[in-house]
């Protein structure tokens, strides 16, 4: 088993109203020293394999196809053995 | 300058349909392999200090109050030096 952890973020010159409106609550509620905050999505997949070259091919060919918007957003991931 | 880099996902007793939803589409697609997926956030924040151990003290102090829900999400986070 392979646990493949990916994080899918917005690429840096898209905006992130989310990651606004969460720093906005972070100064009301006084955490002045906090500058910038972005949010992404963090996936882990179980993968019945034990071939790590296969399953890093397969996870990208994942992340093109469903789980990242390629246009806005960009994607990375470790793989971990289970 | 500190970034840290906080992992926000759902308890493990706490079931995820959309991580439920995401398994589905991936066997739609053939990924017969991937057996579960969780989904959860990541956040990076930009804290203004120098002061890692301040740092430390007020993001679980931000998780806790307003980043994460602690009924059915845990958290996690690293702090790295920018």
């Amino acid at each position: 088993m392979i646990i493949a952890r990916i994080h899918v973020t917005l690429k840096q010159s898209v905006l992130d109203p989310q990651g606004t409106a969460v720093t906005k609550s972070l100064h009301a509620l006084g955490y002045s020293e906090v500058d910038d905050v972005r949010i992404g999505k963090f996936l882990e997949l179980k993968i019945n394999t034990t071939d790590r070259g296969a399953a890093e091919a397969r996870v990208t060919d994942m992340c093109e196809k469903l789980l990242a918007n390629t246009v806005i957003e960009k994607y990375e991931f470790e793989l971990v053995e289970a």
